[in-house]
Protein backbone atom coordinates (compact mmCIF):
# COMPACT_ATOMS: atom_id res chain seq x y z
CA UNK A 1 0.00 0.00 0.00
CA UNK A 2 2.99 2.58 0.58
CA UNK A 3 4.44 1.10 -3.14
CA UNK A 4 3.01 4.19 -4.88
CA UNK A 5 2.85 4.68 -8.58
CA UNK A 6 3.61 8.13 -9.88
CA UNK A 7 0.34 8.90 -11.00
CA UNK A 8 -1.15 8.90 -7.32
CA UNK A 9 2.29 10.63 -6.19
CA UNK A 10 -0.17 13.51 -4.52
CA UNK A 11 -1.47 11.38 -2.01
CA UNK A 12 1.93 9.82 -1.03
CA UNK A 13 2.79 13.79 0.23
CA UNK A 14 -0.31 13.98 1.85
CA UNK A 15 -1.63 11.52 3.35
CA UNK A 16 -3.16 13.14 6.27
CA UNK A 17 -2.85 17.28 6.16
CA UNK A 18 -2.02 17.51 9.58
CA UNK A 19 1.42 15.85 8.73
CA UNK A 20 2.48 17.79 6.02
CA UNK A 21 1.77 21.18 7.62
CA UNK A 22 5.28 20.88 9.45
CA UNK A 23 6.96 20.54 6.13
CA UNK A 24 8.42 23.27 3.76
CA UNK A 25 5.71 25.79 2.38
CA UNK A 26 6.43 29.17 0.43
CA UNK A 27 6.24 32.16 2.54
CA UNK A 28 4.97 35.61 1.24
CA UNK A 29 6.69 38.42 3.62
CA UNK A 30 5.33 42.44 3.82
CA UNK A 31 8.24 43.04 1.64
CA UNK A 32 6.97 41.40 -1.00
CA UNK A 33 3.73 43.13 -1.19
CA UNK A 34 4.43 46.28 0.25
CA UNK A 35 2.29 48.13 -2.03
CA UNK A 36 -0.80 46.64 -1.44
CA UNK A 37 -0.79 48.15 1.69
CA UNK A 38 -2.02 51.84 2.41
CA UNK A 39 0.95 52.38 5.23
CA UNK A 40 3.02 49.97 4.27
CA UNK A 41 6.07 51.90 3.59
CA UNK A 42 6.19 53.46 6.86
CA UNK A 43 5.60 49.89 8.30
CA UNK A 44 8.89 48.33 6.79
CA UNK A 45 11.19 50.53 8.17
CA UNK A 46 10.74 48.84 11.31
CA UNK A 47 9.79 45.57 10.55
CA UNK A 48 9.08 42.72 7.63
CA UNK A 49 6.39 40.25 9.15
CA UNK A 50 5.74 37.11 7.86
CA UNK A 51 2.31 37.53 6.34
CA UNK A 52 0.87 33.55 5.04
CA UNK A 53 2.56 30.47 3.68
CA UNK A 54 1.09 27.79 2.05
CA UNK A 55 1.45 24.80 0.32
CA UNK A 56 0.40 23.40 -3.15
CA UNK A 57 0.41 20.13 -4.69
CA UNK A 58 0.15 19.77 -8.18
CA UNK A 59 -0.41 16.17 -9.42
CA UNK A 60 1.78 14.34 -11.87
CA UNK A 61 0.74 14.32 -15.06
CA UNK A 62 -1.40 16.91 -14.71
CA UNK A 63 -3.58 16.49 -17.65
CA UNK A 64 -7.01 17.77 -18.89
CA UNK A 65 -9.29 17.19 -15.53
CA UNK A 66 -6.66 16.80 -13.00
CA UNK A 67 -7.11 18.86 -10.11
CA UNK A 68 -4.37 20.57 -7.56
CA UNK A 69 -4.63 21.12 -3.85
CA UNK A 70 -3.22 23.99 -1.76
CA UNK A 71 -3.40 24.67 2.05
CA UNK A 72 -2.98 28.25 3.55
CA UNK A 73 -1.87 29.84 6.92
CA UNK A 74 -3.06 33.86 7.07
CA UNK A 75 -1.26 34.75 10.33
CA UNK A 76 -3.58 37.90 12.23
CA UNK A 77 -1.80 41.18 12.41
CA UNK A 78 -2.48 44.85 11.08
CA UNK A 79 -0.53 47.10 8.41
CA UNK A 80 -1.90 50.95 10.21
CA UNK A 81 -5.72 49.40 10.07
CA UNK A 82 -5.35 47.23 7.37
CA UNK A 83 -5.71 43.48 8.13
CA UNK A 84 -3.06 40.98 6.75
CA UNK A 85 -4.29 39.45 3.53
CA UNK A 86 -2.78 37.27 0.36
CA UNK A 87 -1.84 38.73 -2.30
CA UNK A 88 -4.89 38.09 -4.44
CA UNK A 89 -5.16 36.59 -8.21
CA UNK A 90 -7.08 36.77 -11.50
CA UNK A 91 -7.15 33.22 -13.20
CA UNK A 92 -6.16 33.86 -17.21
CA UNK A 93 -9.04 32.32 -19.20
CA UNK A 94 -11.71 30.06 -17.90
CA UNK A 95 -11.47 28.46 -14.30
CA UNK A 96 -13.27 28.45 -10.74
CA UNK A 97 -11.68 27.36 -7.69
CA UNK A 98 -12.83 26.34 -4.06
CA UNK A 99 -11.96 27.62 -0.99
CA UNK A 100 -12.89 25.68 2.61
CA UNK A 101 -12.07 27.17 6.10
CA UNK A 102 -10.32 24.74 8.15
CA UNK A 103 -9.54 27.46 11.19
CA UNK A 104 -9.62 30.96 12.13
CA UNK A 105 -11.75 34.06 10.61
CA UNK A 106 -11.17 35.11 7.08
CA UNK A 107 -13.33 37.57 5.11
CA UNK A 108 -12.67 36.41 1.16
CA UNK A 109 -12.76 39.33 -1.05
CA UNK A 110 -14.18 38.68 -5.24
CA UNK A 111 -13.54 40.87 -7.46
CA UNK A 112 -14.08 41.21 -11.02
CA UNK A 113 -12.46 42.71 -13.79
CA UNK A 114 -15.12 45.30 -13.66
CA UNK A 115 -14.72 46.19 -10.27
CA UNK A 116 -17.74 44.45 -9.00
CA UNK A 117 -17.18 43.34 -5.32
CA UNK A 118 -18.60 40.29 -3.25
CA UNK A 119 -17.69 39.72 0.26
CA UNK A 120 -17.88 36.00 2.02
CA UNK A 121 -16.73 35.31 5.50
CA UNK A 122 -15.49 32.07 5.77
CA UNK A 123 -14.83 30.31 9.09
CA UNK A 124 -13.96 26.37 9.37
CA UNK A 125 -15.78 24.11 7.18
CA UNK A 126 -17.21 27.16 5.46
CA UNK A 127 -16.94 26.13 1.52
CA UNK A 128 -16.72 28.88 -0.87
CA UNK A 129 -17.18 28.47 -4.78
CA UNK A 130 -15.08 31.40 -6.60
CA UNK A 131 -16.72 30.97 -10.22
CA UNK A 132 -14.68 32.18 -13.19
CA UNK A 133 -13.51 35.27 -13.74
CA UNK A 134 -13.62 36.05 -10.41
CA UNK A 135 -10.14 37.80 -8.56
CA UNK A 136 -10.27 36.13 -4.73
CA UNK A 137 -8.14 37.99 -1.86
CA UNK A 138 -8.50 36.70 1.44
CA UNK A 139 -7.88 38.93 4.81
CA UNK A 140 -7.61 37.67 8.39
CA UNK A 141 -10.37 39.50 10.13
CA UNK A 142 -9.81 37.19 13.38
CA UNK A 143 -7.29 37.04 16.28
CA UNK A 144 -5.64 33.52 15.72
CA UNK A 145 -3.99 32.06 12.28
CA UNK A 146 -6.20 31.42 9.71
CA UNK A 147 -6.19 28.46 7.60
CA UNK A 148 -7.95 27.38 4.32
CA UNK A 149 -7.76 24.69 1.43
CA UNK A 150 -8.16 25.36 -2.00
CA UNK A 151 -8.93 23.64 -4.96
CA UNK A 152 -8.37 24.66 -8.77
CA UNK A 153 -7.93 22.45 -12.00
CA UNK A 154 -4.29 22.32 -13.15
CA UNK A 155 -2.69 24.29 -15.95
CA UNK A 156 -4.85 27.39 -14.77
CA UNK A 157 -2.39 30.40 -15.39
CA UNK A 158 -2.40 32.78 -12.19
CA UNK A 159 -2.67 36.63 -13.11
CA UNK A 160 -1.51 38.34 -9.82
CA UNK A 161 -0.02 41.55 -12.03
CA UNK A 162 -3.00 42.69 -12.00
CA UNK A 163 -3.92 43.24 -8.70
CA UNK A 164 -0.37 44.15 -7.78
CA UNK A 165 -1.03 46.64 -10.52
CA UNK A 166 -3.98 48.05 -10.15
CA UNK A 167 -5.06 47.12 -6.45
CA UNK A 168 -7.99 45.48 -5.13
CA UNK A 169 -10.06 48.50 -5.41
CA UNK A 170 -11.49 48.30 -1.95
CA UNK A 171 -9.25 48.05 1.93
CA UNK A 172 -10.88 46.00 4.72
CA UNK A 173 -9.80 48.21 7.87
CA UNK A 174 -10.12 46.96 11.23
CA UNK A 175 -12.70 49.76 13.10
CA UNK A 176 -13.99 50.00 16.74
CA UNK A 177 -17.51 48.14 15.03
CA UNK A 178 -15.20 45.09 13.33
CA UNK A 179 -14.15 44.51 9.72
CA UNK A 180 -15.08 47.39 7.35
CA UNK A 181 -14.72 47.24 2.93
CA UNK A 182 -14.19 51.14 1.91
CA UNK A 183 -13.49 51.22 -0.84
CA UNK A 184 -10.32 53.05 -2.45
CA UNK A 185 -10.12 56.79 -3.24
CA UNK B 1 -23.88 40.26 1.27
CA UNK B 2 -26.75 38.44 0.44
CA UNK B 3 -27.53 39.62 -2.48
CA UNK B 4 -26.08 36.55 -4.93
CA UNK B 5 -25.63 36.86 -8.59
CA UNK B 6 -25.67 33.49 -10.66
CA UNK B 7 -22.10 32.77 -10.81
CA UNK B 8 -21.67 32.79 -7.63
CA UNK B 9 -25.12 30.64 -6.50
CA UNK B 10 -23.38 27.29 -5.26
CA UNK B 11 -22.48 29.26 -2.48
CA UNK B 12 -25.71 30.36 -1.66
CA UNK B 13 -26.35 26.79 -1.02
CA UNK B 14 -23.00 26.01 0.94
CA UNK B 15 -22.11 28.70 2.78
CA UNK B 16 -21.33 26.03 5.81
CA UNK B 17 -21.18 22.67 5.07
CA UNK B 18 -22.60 21.45 8.29
CA UNK B 19 -25.99 23.88 7.52
CA UNK B 20 -26.37 22.03 4.46
CA UNK B 21 -26.36 18.51 5.95
CA UNK B 22 -30.09 18.73 6.91
CA UNK B 23 -31.19 19.26 3.53
CA UNK B 24 -32.30 16.85 0.88
CA UNK B 25 -29.37 14.27 -0.24
CA UNK B 26 -29.77 11.23 -2.99
CA UNK B 27 -30.26 8.26 -0.83
CA UNK B 28 -28.80 4.43 -2.00
CA UNK B 29 -30.53 1.57 -0.52
CA UNK B 30 -28.84 -1.83 -0.64
CA UNK B 31 -31.51 -2.96 -3.52
CA UNK B 32 -29.90 -0.08 -5.43
CA UNK B 33 -26.60 -1.66 -5.92
CA UNK B 34 -27.56 -5.82 -4.79
CA UNK B 35 -25.23 -7.11 -7.29
CA UNK B 36 -22.33 -5.68 -6.19
CA UNK B 37 -22.28 -7.67 -2.87
CA UNK B 38 -21.61 -11.45 -2.63
CA UNK B 39 -24.72 -11.70 -0.37
CA UNK B 40 -27.14 -9.08 -0.87
CA UNK B 41 -30.11 -11.58 -2.63
CA UNK B 42 -29.93 -13.85 0.82
CA UNK B 43 -29.46 -10.40 2.75
CA UNK B 44 -32.59 -8.33 0.82
CA UNK B 45 -35.47 -10.82 1.41
CA UNK B 46 -35.49 -9.10 4.96
CA UNK B 47 -33.96 -6.06 4.79
CA UNK B 48 -33.03 -2.69 2.59
CA UNK B 49 -31.20 -0.59 4.66
CA UNK B 50 -30.09 2.77 3.48
CA UNK B 51 -26.30 2.61 2.67
CA UNK B 52 -25.11 5.64 1.63
CA UNK B 53 -26.40 9.53 0.74
CA UNK B 54 -25.20 12.22 -0.93
CA UNK B 55 -24.93 15.37 -1.84
CA UNK B 56 -23.62 17.27 -4.90
CA UNK B 57 -23.24 20.74 -5.92
CA UNK B 58 -22.53 22.27 -9.20
CA UNK B 59 -21.58 25.44 -10.68
CA UNK B 60 -24.41 27.16 -12.79
CA UNK B 61 -22.61 27.78 -15.14
CA UNK B 62 -20.41 24.95 -15.16
CA UNK B 63 -17.73 25.72 -18.07
CA UNK B 64 -14.57 25.09 -18.85
CA UNK B 65 -12.27 24.14 -15.73
CA UNK B 66 -15.03 24.51 -13.11
CA UNK B 67 -15.44 22.41 -9.90
CA UNK B 68 -17.85 20.55 -8.52
CA UNK B 69 -18.35 19.38 -4.92
CA UNK B 70 -20.04 16.81 -2.98
CA UNK B 71 -20.38 15.17 0.33
CA UNK B 72 -21.03 12.15 0.93
CA UNK B 73 -22.30 9.80 4.11
CA UNK B 74 -22.04 6.44 4.32
CA UNK B 75 -23.30 4.13 6.87
CA UNK B 76 -21.99 1.10 8.62
CA UNK B 77 -22.78 -2.02 8.17
CA UNK B 78 -21.92 -5.29 6.85
CA UNK B 79 -23.36 -7.60 4.14
CA UNK B 80 -22.49 -11.22 4.83
CA UNK B 81 -19.01 -10.37 5.63
CA UNK B 82 -18.41 -7.43 3.10
CA UNK B 83 -18.85 -3.47 4.79
CA UNK B 84 -21.04 -1.13 3.51
CA UNK B 85 -19.70 0.99 0.32
CA UNK B 86 -20.52 2.74 -2.35
CA UNK B 87 -21.85 1.50 -5.90
CA UNK B 88 -18.32 2.41 -7.42
CA UNK B 89 -17.25 4.31 -10.83
CA UNK B 90 -14.63 5.59 -13.48
CA UNK B 91 -14.32 9.08 -15.23
CA UNK B 92 -15.06 9.37 -18.84
CA UNK B 93 -12.17 10.40 -20.51
CA UNK B 94 -9.74 12.48 -18.07
CA UNK B 95 -10.75 13.85 -15.32
CA UNK B 96 -9.47 13.67 -11.77
CA UNK B 97 -11.19 13.57 -8.35
CA UNK B 98 -9.61 14.90 -4.56
CA UNK B 99 -11.48 12.98 -1.60
CA UNK B 100 -10.86 14.40 1.81
CA UNK B 101 -11.98 12.55 5.24
CA UNK B 102 -14.82 14.12 7.63
CA UNK B 103 -15.42 12.03 10.42
CA UNK B 104 -15.05 7.78 10.26
CA UNK B 105 -12.81 5.52 9.07
CA UNK B 106 -13.20 4.36 5.38
CA UNK B 107 -10.73 2.29 2.78
CA UNK B 108 -11.07 3.91 -0.40
CA UNK B 109 -10.23 1.60 -3.34
CA UNK B 110 -8.83 2.75 -6.38
CA UNK B 111 -9.13 0.19 -9.82
CA UNK B 112 -7.59 0.85 -13.21
CA UNK B 113 -9.28 -0.61 -16.36
CA UNK B 114 -6.66 -2.97 -16.50
CA UNK B 115 -7.61 -4.38 -13.14
CA UNK B 116 -4.63 -3.12 -11.05
CA UNK B 117 -5.45 -2.12 -7.26
CA UNK B 118 -4.57 0.42 -4.66
CA UNK B 119 -6.62 1.15 -1.29
CA UNK B 120 -6.20 3.93 0.77
CA UNK B 121 -7.26 4.44 4.21
CA UNK B 122 -9.22 7.28 4.73
CA UNK B 123 -9.95 9.02 8.12
CA UNK B 124 -10.47 12.75 9.32
CA UNK B 125 -8.46 14.97 7.59
CA UNK B 126 -7.01 12.41 4.89
CA UNK B 127 -6.53 14.16 1.52
CA UNK B 128 -6.54 11.62 -1.39
CA UNK B 129 -5.86 12.20 -5.18
CA UNK B 130 -7.69 10.10 -7.49
CA UNK B 131 -6.05 10.29 -10.98
CA UNK B 132 -7.21 9.96 -14.24
CA UNK B 133 -7.69 6.46 -15.46
CA UNK B 134 -8.57 4.95 -11.33
CA UNK B 135 -12.32 4.01 -10.99
CA UNK B 136 -12.97 5.03 -6.96
CA UNK B 137 -15.36 2.94 -4.14
CA UNK B 138 -15.91 3.73 -0.85
CA UNK B 139 -15.74 0.75 2.27
CA UNK B 140 -17.00 2.05 5.34
CA UNK B 141 -14.60 -0.35 7.53
CA UNK B 142 -15.10 1.68 10.86
CA UNK B 143 -18.27 1.52 13.44
CA UNK B 144 -19.34 4.99 12.26
CA UNK B 145 -20.69 7.06 9.47
CA UNK B 146 -17.97 7.71 7.36
CA UNK B 147 -18.32 10.92 5.93
CA UNK B 148 -16.26 12.40 2.99
CA UNK B 149 -15.58 15.34 0.75
CA UNK B 150 -15.31 14.95 -2.74
CA UNK B 151 -14.12 17.64 -5.56
CA UNK B 152 -14.00 17.12 -9.23
CA UNK B 153 -14.23 19.01 -12.85
CA UNK B 154 -17.29 19.85 -13.85
CA UNK B 155 -18.66 18.22 -17.26
CA UNK B 156 -17.38 14.51 -16.22
CA UNK B 157 -19.21 11.55 -17.45
CA UNK B 158 -19.27 9.20 -14.37
CA UNK B 159 -19.27 5.65 -15.62
CA UNK B 160 -20.70 3.51 -13.26
CA UNK B 161 -22.16 0.86 -15.82
CA UNK B 162 -19.03 -0.77 -15.64
CA UNK B 163 -18.35 -1.32 -11.94
CA UNK B 164 -22.26 -2.72 -12.32
CA UNK B 165 -21.52 -5.57 -14.86
CA UNK B 166 -17.83 -6.46 -14.16
CA UNK B 167 -17.79 -5.66 -10.36
CA UNK B 168 -14.84 -3.85 -8.93
CA UNK B 169 -12.61 -7.17 -8.98
CA UNK B 170 -12.07 -7.29 -5.08
CA UNK B 171 -14.11 -7.51 -1.63
CA UNK B 172 -13.28 -5.98 1.30
CA UNK B 173 -14.53 -8.69 4.34
CA UNK B 174 -14.61 -8.36 8.12
CA UNK B 175 -12.40 -10.40 9.48
CA UNK B 176 -11.16 -10.97 13.07
CA UNK B 177 -7.59 -9.71 12.15
CA UNK B 178 -9.46 -6.38 10.40
CA UNK B 179 -10.72 -5.54 6.88
CA UNK B 180 -9.00 -8.04 4.36
CA UNK B 181 -9.19 -7.34 0.87
CA UNK B 182 -9.90 -10.46 -1.47
CA UNK B 183 -9.54 -10.62 -4.79
CA UNK B 184 -12.96 -12.23 -6.65
CA UNK B 185 -12.64 -15.85 -7.62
Amino acid sequence: MKNLKVPLAIENYIDNLHKRVTEAPLGRYLKDMAGAYQDAESVLVEDNPLVYRFWTFEPFPGGEGELAFGMTDLYPGLVGQEYFMTAGHFHRGSGGEIYVGVAGEGLLLLLTRDGELETRTVVKDTLVYIPSGWAHRMVNIGDETLRFTAFWPTGIEHDYASIRRDGFGYRVLKTEDGPKVVKCK
